[in-house]
């Protein structure tokens, strides 16, 4: 197994994490919950002093900030439950079988083991539910797998304190050392992921990094699964006959949806399809009033989303409804109050080039279609992966059975197609953390579409599948006992079913 | 969409897959499980002759063959169940919850959906199994992918044939056109594999070509997912009281387990860990009377296994049991009777670069243990990842109640960590088709160990997660509906469940 050397510090790390993760994955499921509580609480009770930090660090508000933090502790809640009610194992039982239709088959049980340490790429625009403690290293803590936090560059001192109270945590429920680490800078990371012993990694941020290394991670000399969530542009589509029922109450739900956390969000909505004509965009001016200004994340950002902003201006047929734009303060940190532009179709199509690439900040393109386009063969002319997809349809139209349904639906498909999650009459921003959520979607909304980084569908990421073979009692795992001292559900293939496989679909 | 130019022919090809993504996808489940009963019926039909080409093109022979016909129909038919059944789809709904703790949720439901055209290359070993109408395919179909399979060069006019008797299933239930495709050669298959229309890719093979491949899938400029399943040498461990208590048994298991299709299985023991100075030798050497020869796959193969053969045998303290051995007729194919032999484990340490290297053929080492060896640190000297680990214990011991039962727990641990299927007192040749099974394991046994290739869950690996928030009941997915039409299994979470997740865990 021959690895880089690490640095003395960095192969600490890396040999604690390995050292912990037999006994960490040998822990009950009720004490794996415990940490994943005691985490939360931790949290709870350091919120005033952790938001305070964040505030500073991130520019973010105290109400986003606290809001935050209640959610990244009930998404470990979430996660404790998930863990203690094991139907995340997948347990499977198939019963031996004498008269098995290809000849006696052995008794063979089948369920789910943690894969071993992961290191984390935290995320700059969720310092909490995307950081230290947030839904990735949830759900690397509830599969079972040591965790190495690699802490964000623009919040440093958020991610130490963070990371105290994680060890404090992991001290008092009495969790293997090396169960939880933080390591800080992106060379430590990179060399971190490169190591033998590390089994997966995940990442919240952008495009160009996450593309990086899910390569690193393909050209391992042992190749490991890279879950990275990187980017989106969030299509949303509006009918006529739902502009006509409520424009203004669509106009200012857009309006809060780009601007809030001043659109650092990889679920903000980033173009809006809308009919040639429509009242929306005068709606929108007339909703807009006097929008706040917004300090966004670090000087590195706001110059990024300056020159993007300058770009669209630039596109020829981009017309400003609301202007906004940045300011930069003495420390070089910018502040933005939101954009908002319309364009024809046509011209999105020829400037499509300039226009299609993610503006992370408050900035969103309303493009202004012509009747008698093919809606569901909009986006993918343009753009492949994206997180969520959105559609406003009236009160007639959600019936499904106005005349535009057909339309309707083929848009819906075509939305399932190149999303992760699709909205109905609503809006993209704001995650439920939920069992059936869905933060994913094909490349390069992430680096790989099989999973999830948000709800518990999180945790199978972290997982992988062992079979036992006519195991005795005394060698199963307890969740592929004939007893479940566990509990968990079992999905149980009894002896004798397989006489008539198929035969009810014969010709 | 930047795509290399493919040759005509092969652009009509994934063209044809392309095309028909949607179609096929959007086939009601009982129309995708009379599409599987429909080939598992022809290859019924057919089985006469597809067994006549199998034998003169692969050497294998015709009891092999036909059993291989049979659970090859049964695999597709245990899918068209699969299909049906819908549990494969993970529905989850959860309702919405105006008094959720984070603030209104709202409804969320999750489902999968096929990936899209998929390229499947098929095996050398198994003509039927993991080739054209093989376990992959039919995951790949039963998912609701349009399939391009790439015939192995070893059975060119067998993999013509059964596509012959695949269209025809296709036409005759009246599936869309390109939903099954059969390409030929290593360069097409390359080729379609760069392809962006294509979106995920499964193998079984070598090492080699297999890491080759998944590079090239990764390396893409929209990455797909690669299951390739590689090669392992499914280390055996025996203890001194199953010896003492059933050797001739085990002996004879052993030989059957190594010589069955000359040994050219994945999971064939490689590996065999016995207490020095046991009685097994001996019982193998009585065992094994006059060992058949048998045709090796094709020329490659056999020289390949020749090779491997030699440098075994040379290697210092290597000490033939069963002498066997290739014999090349003067059409260059080779004959091979299985080869058995011991070597002390400080001649297996020392000698280990040489020795651990898959043997591809009827071969096997018994490794001889010391006394109060570490046997679960002892795999993971030499190797990494395996498809199956086996343990044999005397009745006693299975019982996990003798004084070295902590010790043979640590081993199960250890084999858990390193192979995805543990089996106790049995041979890991012949893999069950149930739904429990899991056919993988970490590199390089597989490119990817988070799924199986045998048994119903491997339909997974072909499926993606999407969501849908407050969507009318008029454009939700059947399997995701209140009045569920389809009945499939729905994991449904009602509102007012959050209030005390953790609770039940806190300090």
């Amino acid at each position: 197994m021959a690895t880089e050397t690490l640095s003395p510090e960095l192969e600490a790390v890396v040999a604690r994490a390995a050292a912990a993760a037999p006994a960490y994955a040998a822990l009950t499921p009720v004490e794996r919950a415990r940490l994943l509580v005691a985490l939360a609480d931790g949290l709870d009770a350091a919120k005033a002093d952790l938001v305070q930090i964040g505030m500073r660090e991130t520019g973010l508000t105290e109400a986003r900030l606290n809001g935050e933090v209640n959610r990244t502790a009930v998404q470990l809640r979430l996660f404790a439950e998930t863990v203690v009610d094991g139907s995340y194992l997948d347990a499977r039982i198939d019963y031996a079988d004498p008269n098995f239709v290809l000849g006696p088959r052995p008794d063979i049980r089948r369920s789910h083991i943690p894969l071993g340490p992961v290191i984390n790429f935290s995320a700059s625009n969720f310092p909490f539910a995307f950081s230290v403690l947030g839904g990735d290293s949830a759900a690397i803590l509830a599969a079972g797998c040591p965790l190495i936090v690699k802490a964000h560059s623009g919040h440093p001192e958020l991610s130490d304190a963070t990371a105290a109270v994680a060890l404090e945590a992991v001290r008092k429920v009495g969790a293997p050392e090396g169960t939880f680490q933080l390591v800080h800078g992106r060379e430590a990371g990179v060399a971190i992921l490169k190591d033998e012993r590390i089994k997966a990694g995940s990442f919240t941020g952008s495009i160009g990094v996450g593309r990086l290394l899910t390569d690193i991670a393909a050209a391992r000399p042992t190749p490991i699964p890279f879950f990275g969530e990187l980017g989106s542009v969030n299509p949303v589509f509006i009918t006529a006959d739902a502009i006509a029922e409520r424009a203004g109450e669509i106009a200012s739900g857009f309006l809060t949806s780009v601007s809030g956390s001043a659109g650092q969000l990889c679920t903000k909505p980033g173009f809006v399809f809308i009919p040639e004509g429509s009242a929306l965009p005068e709606a929108v001016t007339a909703a807009a009033g006097e929008l706040a200004e917004h300090r966004l994340l670090d000087p590195r950002i706001a110059q990024s989303f300056n020159d993007r902003r300058d770009t669209i201006l630039e596109t020829a047929g981009v017309t400003p409804l609301i202007e906004g734009g940045v300011r930069f303060d003495d420390d070089g940190q910018g502040w933005a109050k939101p954009t908002v532009v319309t364009v024809s179709l046509d011209d999105f199509r020829a400037g499509h080039e300039g226009l299609v690439e993610e503006a992370f900040g408050p900035l969103s393109i309303l493009v202004e279609v012509p009747a008698g386009t093919d809606l569901a063969a909009l986006m993918p002319e343009f753009y492949e992966g994206n997180l969520t997809g959105t559609l406003h349809l009236s009160t007639a139209e959600a019936e499904g059975t106005t005349e535009n349904a057909p339309e309707l639906r083929a848009l819906v498909a075509a939305l399932s197609k190149q999303v992760g999650r699709v909205l109905f009459n609503g809006w993209s921003t704001g995650v439920a953390v939920t069992p059936a959520q869905q933060h994913g979607g094909p490349y390069p909304a992430t680096s790989n579409d099989s999973s999830t980084s948000v709800g518990t569908a999180a945790i199978q990421r972290f997982l992988r599948p062992v079979a036992f073979q006519n195991a005795p009692a005394a060698f199963l795992p307890e969740a592929l006992r004939d007893d479940n001292p566990l509990g968990v559900p079992q999905s149980i293939a009894q002896a004798g079913e397989s006489g008539d496989w198929g035969k009810r679909f014969g010709a």
